[in-house]
């Protein structure tokens, strides 16, 4: 922690959206921690749909209430909580709104799961209806409230595609320059063209639109975050009790590579490349997660400022790489799967990532020690993993297979009765 | 009527949705006309817009029943309808398509007022709800069926913003040179790049993320329609009986500027011209309207193709000359009003419209034929505008005004008792 920074931070009331999340909960506690008066607005669908697809956290998190008086007991601070579908319930959030006089509101309540958004039309339709709606509606209930709040969203590196020509990836705008019918050059900022892979991603494309409308017609102030994949399990804050336990998604659906990896290899499962492993991707911690929200809610944008928008992430890698250093730490084995999704099989990605580094972003990045740490969080409560939710079963076309090593297809009966 | 094309063209099973609509019942009596079998849904929400805006039809539009069955009296032929919303009540829909095994989709099934769409918050989450739904759902519905259905979108050329430095507005693509770190120059095509100008505007732009991304995924054969503001009211298959009369909306939500102001100059309403007037748009005249459908039918994508994009306008006017245009045709006053929209005073527009020419369009254009039979439907329904409801209320943001002629706000009283 950047002690001195924490004290040049002036106490916000800030509203956390999705605060019951895997990057929601940390952010609350860090920034709860730092001082501010944090309130959490969450509908718990997330924990509704780890019972629907029968899989849940591999750490055993608590219920809201416990780990709200967890965390008063261990810091002396409070934070608020209101169960509210921020998608449908307006009247109720805006009120809320009214009640708490934010000046600062994070937002991380969409549907996050790519396979999860394509498993089904039901799932697509779900995705876009809930986002579109929570992200509209945090933009008209800023408007409506009258108040002059700084906005800070959590968007995706997905947005931008994987695949640009061996360009360097900005953040958010790329200049371009377009001839005119008489040859003349024009030189032209603009945001730089989406290319989502999955209809969760295509969501988040959908919502920089809406930024850009409402900050220009509006003048709201919004911060736009488009992050890596997150990897890691606890931060300084949610290892202070054990009520407080991060969520470890390790399920096909809302693992995210590196910890499924990590998790596969704690729990004697192969590590199952999609394909070739070929695909390149950006990632960050989980503690330089909630680090970097801390310092987009310190360089708020001022009246008059576009839409700011900073690439959250700290390295890339190959995923195959990723996966012959876990084999190697642990000696787990590595299992070539059938890509169930529809992308290029292998790309280069190059990521500028200057704007948090310049407001002080000392990055975490991937080293033994920690990869270590997480996998000890796994071996831990391995025995609370079911193995049938570990392979990728969402396709993303029907031509598609889902992603089930042999060795798992052969045992699969065994395994699950375990 | 080209009636070479028409006999070129086979037969085909056609989904209208919104074909109750301005520009989706023409179009259905059109394809109707022509051979192909066309099935209507609806949910009637226009309708039950006017009744909220207390507003309604200059021209007397008949129920869908009494439509339909004038249609087969004057024609021989029957046109389907389901009463359907199609944003909300999936299975229905898509046990429809199962029904109907559609060859084409037509979709017009959006809220397509700028002004309603700025009118309130709620407003604004009307809009995003029902337009984002509606056509992921449609998308959704088509590859659930396993059918090979081509969809035909209505677009607005208004994604495109206004106000592109000089260029010409190209057919949804742009090519764009950008520098690489090492100095390096890419050409690449990318969708434009929008600048919306309303929360209906920014859906549309939406929606055009929605196309290019279940074209990729799914490989969804798509025409998106680029259209300018529609002037008119009846195409050839309207006019065959009163009881097919097209719907003329004259009020400051609904009512689109061309017919907003023949309509003021029929009833002896100054024509309200917002702010300087100096803003320059794109038109076509309804009957080119349906012509753009059939021309977009005959000529679908194949298997492979990305997103067919063509802009469906046929001239661009600036707005104060056309209020001068029909102020010498008619003696009309023209009234300078605020403007209750946030957007520059002046523009140029310059947009090319190759495709649809290339295909046999024969444009219609701005004549002092038309614009009279249009007034003299005006004039022949007079009788039946509610004064009150013809000024724009609906600001974009709270600081702005309403755009009130004095003359209308001093006499408000007396002309709403008339
Ligand atoms: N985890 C990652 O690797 C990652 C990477 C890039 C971006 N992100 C983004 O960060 C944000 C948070 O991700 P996460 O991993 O914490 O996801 P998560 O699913 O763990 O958390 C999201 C939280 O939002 C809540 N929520 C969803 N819809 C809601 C609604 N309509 N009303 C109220 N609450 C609602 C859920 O219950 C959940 O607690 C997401 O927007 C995600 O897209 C995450
Ligand atoms: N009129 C114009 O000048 C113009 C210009 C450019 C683009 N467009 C586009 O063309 C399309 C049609 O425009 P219009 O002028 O005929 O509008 P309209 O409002 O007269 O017609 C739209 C029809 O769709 C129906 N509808 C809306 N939501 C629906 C839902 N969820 N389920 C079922 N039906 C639904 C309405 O009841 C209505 O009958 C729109 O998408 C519009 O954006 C129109």
């Amino acid at each position: 922690m950047n002690l001195e920074a924490n004290n040049l931070t002036t106490n916000k009331k800030i509203l956390v959206l999705g605060g019951d999340g895997f990057c929601g909960w940390p952010t609350s506690l860090h920034l709860s921690n730092l001082g501010h008066d944090v309130v959490i607005i969450d509908n718990l669908s997330r924990r509704n749909i780890d019972n629907e697809l029968e899989a849940s956290s591999l750490t055993p998190i608590q219920p809201m209430g416990t780990r709200l008086s967890a965390w008063e007991e261990v810091s002396g601070n409070r934070i608020g909580f209101h169960n509210i579908n921020i998608a449908q319930d307006y009247e109720l959030f805006l009120q809320v709104i009214m009640d708490e006089q934010p000046d600062v509101i994070v937002h991380f309540a969409e549907q996050r799961s790519a396979p999860y958004s394509m498993k089904s039309s039901k799932n697509k339709r779900y995705t876009v209806n809930n986002n579109m709606n929570a992200t509209n509606n945090v933009l008209c209930a800023m408007i409506d409230s009258g108040l002059d709040i700084h906005l800070v969203h959590l968007g995706t590196m997905g947005v931008y595609g994987y695949g640009t020509a061996g360009m360097k990836i900005p953040e958010g705008y790329l200049d371009v320059e377009v001839k005119t019918e008489e040859g003349e050059r024009i030189q032209q900022q603009i945001l730089y063209p989406t290319n989502p892979g999955s209809v969760y991603h295509m969501t988040k494309s959908q919502d920089q639109l809406l930024f850009q409308y409402y900050n220009k017609n509006d003048g709201l102030r919004i911060t736009d975050l488009h992050q890596g994949i997150v990897w890691g399990t606890n931060t300084k804050e949610t290892k202070m009790d054990e009520r407080l336990i991060n969520r470890f998604d390790y399920d096909g659906d809302y693992g995210t590579v590196l910890n499924r990896f990590l998790m596969q290899a704690a729990v004697g499962h192969p590590i199952t490349v999609h394909g070739t492993g070929g695909q390149t991707r950006a990632f960050i911690n989980i503690q330089d997660t909630v680090r970097c929200i801390e310092l987009a809610i310190e360089n708020a944008p001022i009246h008059g400022d576009k839409v700011m928008i900073f690439n959250q992430m700290t390295e890339t890698h190959r995923v195959r790489d990723l996966a012959n250093l876990i084999s190697k730490l642990t000696g787990a084995e590595v299992a070539n799967v059938d890509n169930p999704r529809k992308e290029a099989a292998e790309n280069e990605l190059h990521v500028k990532n200057d704007l948090f580094l310049s407001k002080g972003l000392k990055p975490i990045t991937l080293d033994e020690g920690l990869l270590q740490e997480v996998t000890k969080v796994a071996e831990k409560y391995a025995h609370r993993a079911d193995h049938a939710k570990i392979p990728a079963t969402s396709t993303w076309t029907k031509e598609q297979k889902p992603g089930v090593p042999e060795q798992v297809k052969n045992n699969a009966q065994p395994e699950l009765a375990k």
